[in-house]
């Protein structure tokens, strides 16, 4: 017996039972794209290493310890070529999305790129519960030269309010925070430090080196003590220029007049160096010490720091692991069983049955067939296991007057059709008073 | 100014005027796969590259030349364990499918597996027209006890020839083979050494290396003088046991009966290690050099020898990139417009055009607004750039009044509505006389 090769630490399947959990939520985000106008892109999966470095962060825990980077195998492989660039899976999937803005001149074809993503993110972490190697999310990035307004901030915010409702997550807290402008955020970090430099000892070694690196990231530490300190300290806004708080006050005013709760919290950074002004973080607590579902904010030199126009964009992501975690367990597509299931009562009936099969499809009618010789019982057995609407069985008798016998089985009730009307049953199956067909229709 | 990063090479950005076509596709094998049925599976995108070793094959060009490898980033990394296992992004879904079953014991949970896969592959490949390093395919695999069937060649062959025809591709070819069994596979690769024997100088020097450890990949290469030897080779079924001639013709009749056309092809052997009897590929002549579509076959051992049971299986995998070259260009969806573009003829009736934008996206009207306060004119272009099919305008009058006026810019005609009674907008909009709200209906 050959060893049995397992799924990679951090990764894992979703059979399809699960994925019926996947599809509703993607189902319910992809409407809400439809109505808020916003338009799918799909970018590659991975990029050059330096995009992330320059766009999350190089002194960010991401691009410092999590990056899973790509080698191509051996000498004379086909890709010699990728030995001279440093390429990476992406971690997250604004800086792709912003590179690939740049990359096709998105200012020049449009005043405001409205766009979302769906799709798998890689980071080399410690697996635990609802964080893995290889998790999933859903984004949306709003960037272009008519981004500026604090609507466009409160259509964004409610956006993602909006999928987590329709996803079936009721239970989550919203939080908001402002950072201002690039130069307000430098009197944030001068303000923090200074609120900060006589609890220094009670912060962990990694934060002691962050106090001067990048100040904001005490904030978001898992530490306890950190944590602690953190919680004390007493923060206001006086670090923001008067333009700044007027921004935030009109992005508060929106979310207020959408009637959308939220709670300010002065501490609220994200780990991400990009972010000016509007920030915001959905939670749910019931999810414990991971409870993050999402987070997003603006960004509003990004575009240039990659060396495109000077133009502001705000985006955000959700977590769908974590989503699949806190929705409502009713929230969730329903397994959809097959319409018709053919049974032949014998081997040699079956080719007939394989036609009528293919019949049924042909017809849009889901059905299925037991590709096993069984028996009757068992293949009766497997027909009703399958949840089917109706049984539609090919015997000796019906074999020979070129018959069908269709069964009903909500009632139980049967009648022989003649394969030469097969359109009788898919107008019998259609029927729109059958219950399974309704249920079909709903999917 | 900032150096621009692009895109790594062999990859794409799909906008989302391109998603549309892509969309169209996995709609149309969606809805295939629903009346087939054959349920999703999400396996990781990245497996240990042992298991492609074992199953794809040590010696193939995939394994050899063409893997990408992952490497967790740094010293001191979150996944410092990943050092000691070499991992793989996955350059086919089979091998994926294939471990996940065993791992998750399906056979001790159902007779016949019937599985479909859409998404990413990865190959570090020289990079031209219809191959990419990251590629997608969509595939089925069906796997189990009751997998021996060969009717059920013949569906997941008939099911691969519809997903084409419906994905708008409708001129390609169908080339079928058998390889038989394990044993008529030694005796065929027996009998191909022989006939080429007299040829080895016309070969290239792989082809000589192949010869030895894999003389059927010498059918496979692309090498113009290895393919003028392989073209005048006459190959018989000889090699075949009565029981492996006996299956071929029962997938053939199959597959006569439901009027699938294909071109028998002695020289077709794929090259992947796994196959055993029924191989098949399609092609399409439009797409140049690089003319497949796609291509399957059965597996009856690869389960086994990855350490599962003893069960048969078969699947195909499909081009998306090749399908999008092949299709029909009518066979794509329509970028859908919005219904409603709201238009604020001043920044002061703004906050009331926004609650209104989101009183109607509530209601499932896809609607947006113009985040940037410029003329009447502008925005006015901007709407029926929109393709919207209403305007709904908030200026003085209707402000003072509580009232918007809504056009309908397919025949010009407008009316004034009390925002009190928005819900007749609604109503308006969604009339199914109106043809723009038809067209959104279909989507």
């Amino acid at each position: 017996m050959e060893k049995i090769i397992s799924s990679p630490r951090g990764t894992s399947d979703i059979l399809p039972e699960e994925v019926l959990g996947w599809q509703f939520v993607e189902k319910a985000a992809r409407r809400q794209f439809l109505y808020y106008g916003y338009r799918e892109i799909r970018t590659p999966l991975f990029e050059e290493t330096e995009l992330f470095a320059r766009s999350v962060g190089q002194t960010s825990d991401i691009v410092q310890k999590q990056m899973l980077n790509l080698a191509a195998q051996g000498a004379g492989s086909d890709a010699d070529d990728m030995k001279n660039s440093l390429l990476s899976l992406r971690p997250e999937g604004t800086a792709s999305i912003v590179r690939s803005y740049i990359q096709n001149n998105l200012d020049k074809k449009e005043r405001l790129s409205k766009w979302f993503y769906i799709g798998p993110m890689f980071r080399g972490e410690r697996p635990q519960k609802g964080r893995l190697r290889q998790f999933h999310q859903i984004g949306v990035e709003a960037i272009g030269p008519d981004s500026g307004s604090p609507y466009l901030d409160a259509e964004v915010i409610g956006l993602s309010v909006c999928i987590l409702r329709e996803s079936g997550v009721d239970d989550f807290n919203l939080k908001l925070n402002t950072l201002g402008t690039l130069e307000d955020k430098e009197n944030f970090s001068k303000y923090l430090r200074s609120v900060l430099s006589s609890r220094l000892d009670a912060l962990c070694p990694d934060c002691r080196n962050r106090y001067e690196r990048n100040v904001f990231r005490v904030l978001d530490c898992k530490n306890k003590s950190c944590k602690e300190v953190v919680k004390d300290l007493q923060l206001d806004y006086s670090y923001l220029s008067e333009t700044s708080r007027n921004y935030y006050e009109s992005v508060k005013a929106a979310l207020d007049s959408l009637g959308i709760v939220y709670q300010e919290d002065p501490r609220l950074v994200r780990g991400l160096d990009y972010y000016t002004h509007t920030v915001f973080e959905l939670s749910c607590s019931r999810l414990g010490s991971q409870d993050a579902l999402g987070a997003g904010g603006r960004y509003n030199h990004l575009v240039k720091e990659l060396g495109g126009p000077d133009v502001g964009a705000i985006g955000f992501a959700l977590g769908m692991e974590r989503m699949l975690l806190a929705k409502a367990e009713d929230a969730t597509l329903k397994s959809s069983p097959v319409q018709v299931y053919v049974v032949a009562l014998d081997e040699k009936f079956f080719p007939r049955a394989f036609q009528l099969l293919q019949f049924l499809r042909k017809k849009e009618i889901s059905a299925d067939i037991n590709f096993s010789s069984s028996g009757l019982k068992s293949q009766m057995r497997q027909a009703n296991k399958s949840g089917a609407g109706f049984v539609a069985m090919i015997g000796e008798e019906e074999f020979i007057q070129g018959k069908v016998t269709l069964k009903n089985m909500a009632d139980g009730s049967q009648e022989q059709i003649l394969l030469d009307e097969a359109e009788k049953i898919i107008k019998i199956v259609k029927e729109p008073e059958s219950p399974r067909a309704r249920e079909f229709e709903k999917l």
